[in-house]
């Protein structure tokens, strides 16, 4: 069994697991990863594009305006993407999700992994391609990622888990969990990328993407507090996936289940018996 | 039979009650509760911390952008926290809302009790997370609610109970009425609670939702003209719910569908008869 | 034959008419009116709302954030009212777009009396309650429309026309013409009341709906110009009815029909079968 | 067989040609022109009008806010008119998407150059109306398209190549492509031609349409750098037309296909047997 399955197995044991377990063989794998590269390619040009550009209007002054424009260039990089590529490879276009839709077992290691490694040199090539069409002026560190003043590593690092803890969340539940609104979920997906842009922004720049972070820091060496940006959102979406698929789809004692089950009986039913005879 | 069923028979008789009338014992309803805990959890943590994050790039200093900023933050929040949790539990994510929807007799009082308590719980929580990350430089109140110069506690308690009775209005048309673009009810609140933003906050903040109130207040002490954002919601909730199932579900007698009978015998069946023979 | 119908038969012979035509008698007319009176009351408080809010922390300044905060206060309105009452009354919230649709023969002339009545109704009692919750330092003359310096009457009169048009055409082609998008009319209503606000602003405000003119004209006695708001709608809306009935919608030859049919036979069959034999 | 169908067949023999290749006779092709007109001339009217309304404001200078107010002109002008004319003609608005889709093989040859010559008669005829309405003082190029400082005519053509690029790839992957999400097409395509200008507008204002660069220069004389707009789209049409039949249709072997059968056979299946045996 993958590993990511037994992970999934460990954390969650009534996760569905495997129902989509696909061999590498398959073209329909291959045609993923190339859309996953093809959409993160995208994603790191339009997102750190969305940057640049309002910088160079704004004399890179981060102010409401740019903060708006950058969340929309982010944000509705992700709806037009995840609506392309959700039919060809589930329009991940983020490693943290990836992860999660992995531990799900939704998608098998192997393709995981293949996901991984192109959302990666998406990324990077995005950012170069980026920087190629870009005057040296405009540049900055093209939209790479950093903690502002007085937020440290730990407050990132929270801010981070939280704002992919909210992305996951909202993945699981519009476009794993069959209950959702599965037709809505490249809007719900690319409209949360944006309300979390809104907010995160000004502590660390949003990422909640390693691939996102890493393509430009790459690009232009800029790896200042870059742990952030990895543990952030792999702890985040793990986080999500554990509580979604724990409570919200399983259907048995588990850790949420059994706090629920401890609340009800100690608290609610008493309460309820006197209320509800 | 519950209370809520009872008022709601009380002021429109013809509702139709007890529908969706479930028991406490079930699963399902803890499984709301929980989902209505986490979605006010990161309602207050996106709304509040839209207005922390654009106020800090903004100094503080309240103009258009910044309006659009935190409307944005509040109005796609809902869009995606109701897409998310409307299969779960309705999607409420506010007390004013759960007591329409209890009023309807379409939830029972003993679980719009409980989704108000996780409610309230969730804000506070959602406010505390916020502060933790946030530096002491941009906590200003967290994004609490309060009156603007000139507008008095009257003025204010109107602004609200307009705006509440919009959003619940909304609420009935699209996600109570069988009639309604059910499918894109999470769109439409969500989009109907950034407008109301984009008018209210000028004035009162534009809270219409006593949760989103609550958790801020207690978390910084911001307690001036509390009571506006309790009474507007529920009274303009109430309203809106009196109206819509009075008028426009409701098929027998009643305040409003007298005063049209009035209006019409005496104005328009000359008129009618006299034009359309 | 209801007038409606006849100017209908006269500007469109093949237009279906009368498909719809109701009873005035009926309590769906009376809902349908009743809709309107709200729809319009809470589209005039919205929009002349966010006219006055970003107008009062902007110091009454028209720039860019505060034209997009305009645009989004009046589009996202029309979304959220048109998904809410398209199932009771149409939606149409607007007297230009109702006389569109009588002409079509959608709608009898009395159930459109009945509405134009309760939407110039609803647009005076939306401003008067605006006005009273608005400090008086804020109110101007609360969202009036005007012409802006530079752009005289006819070329205001030829903005309110082309702006009209492209509402009425979108009207017709996503909720009228059955081949249209239904199901997302009033998103893509909306959007293009967003869209024509933009581009509208600047020169006249970007009315294109008498009541919504009429309602804070009538508080504030702003009348200025007011002519170019009631011809300007209700010609654009006569236009695009007639171009998209008699060229979309229309089988038979009409003078867009003729016109094509004569380009066609002189410009293109010779063309045509020269490259494609 | 048509040229575009040939040209087809040479880039990508396995593309499906020629399943919707219509009669020159047909009064649905007439109808899609006459809309192709209406639309492009909407789209010049939207778009360049964002341009002078939101200049107007801002005194011509390019800000944060400005940008996206010009992106949401375009963006959601484009959301309403393929919403609106996407069942008569397709909804291209864009001579380079009706390239594509010719080389498609779903519009024959002849009906695509029906498309562009109403495009750009469209396109000019929208600009001439717009320089009509708009006072002198306010006019300025009329939103046509040039090179910012620093941005030379090569990288130019690059931006506009991906940028085309990547709306070419969302209208076959949400729009052509039948495993796509159909009905939120017009959404998806909008809220792409949004994104594309909040980050292309600072560099070459964004165009993706020699029909929306073509209005505004021949009404104004302004032709400077004018081959880019001509040949980025062009270019960038093609190339993404190709990949996405060759690579997510095309079911046989092709340069892109073969690149990854190669990628696959060297790098992955050693990988593959050693790690899911």
């Amino acid at each position: 069994m993958p590993l990511g399955a037994t992970l999934a197995e460990w954390f969650c044991p009534n996760a569905r697991i495997g129902e989509m377990s696909e061999s590498l063989q398959s073209t329909e794998a291959w045609r993923g990863a190339l859309a996953e590269f093809l959409a993160t390619f995208f994603f790191v040009y339009l997102g750190c594009g969305g940057v640049v550009a309002s910088g160079a209007v704004e004399d890179e002054k981060l102010d409401a305006e740019r903060l708006l424009t950058i969340a929309f260039a982010h944000g509705i990089a992700i709806v037009i993407l995840v609506a392309s590529t959700g039919a060809i490879s589930g329009g991940h276009i983020n490693p943290a999700v990836t992860l999660s839709i992995v531990l799900a077992g939704k998608v098998n290691l192997l393709r995981g992994i293949m996901y991984w490694v192109m959302q990666f040199l998406g990324a990077v090539c995005g950012a170069q391609v980026l920087k190629f069409v870009t005057p040296p002026a405009w540049q900055g560190n093209l939209g790479s990622h950093g903690l502002a003043q007085g937020v440290d590593g730990f407050a990132g690092l929270v801010m981070e888990i939280v704002l992919t803890f909210v992305l996951v969340f909202v993945v699981f539940a519009t476009a794993v969990d069959t209950r959702g609104p599965v037709a809505t979920a490249p809007l719900a997906i690319g409209f949360t990328v944006l309300v979390l842009h809104i907010v995160g922004v000004p502590y660390t720049g949003a990422s909640m993407n390693p691939a996102r972070s890493f393509g430009p820091a790459m690009v232009t060496g800029t790896w200042k507090a870059h742990w952030v940006y990895w543990f952030g959102p792999l702890i985040g979406a793990t986080l999500a996936f554990w509580v979604y698929m724990g409570i919200f789809i399983h259907s048995g004692p588990l850790i949420g289940g059994a706090l629920a089950s401890w609340v009800y009986a100690r608290v609610f039913v008493p309460m309820g018996s006197a209320l509800n005879p």
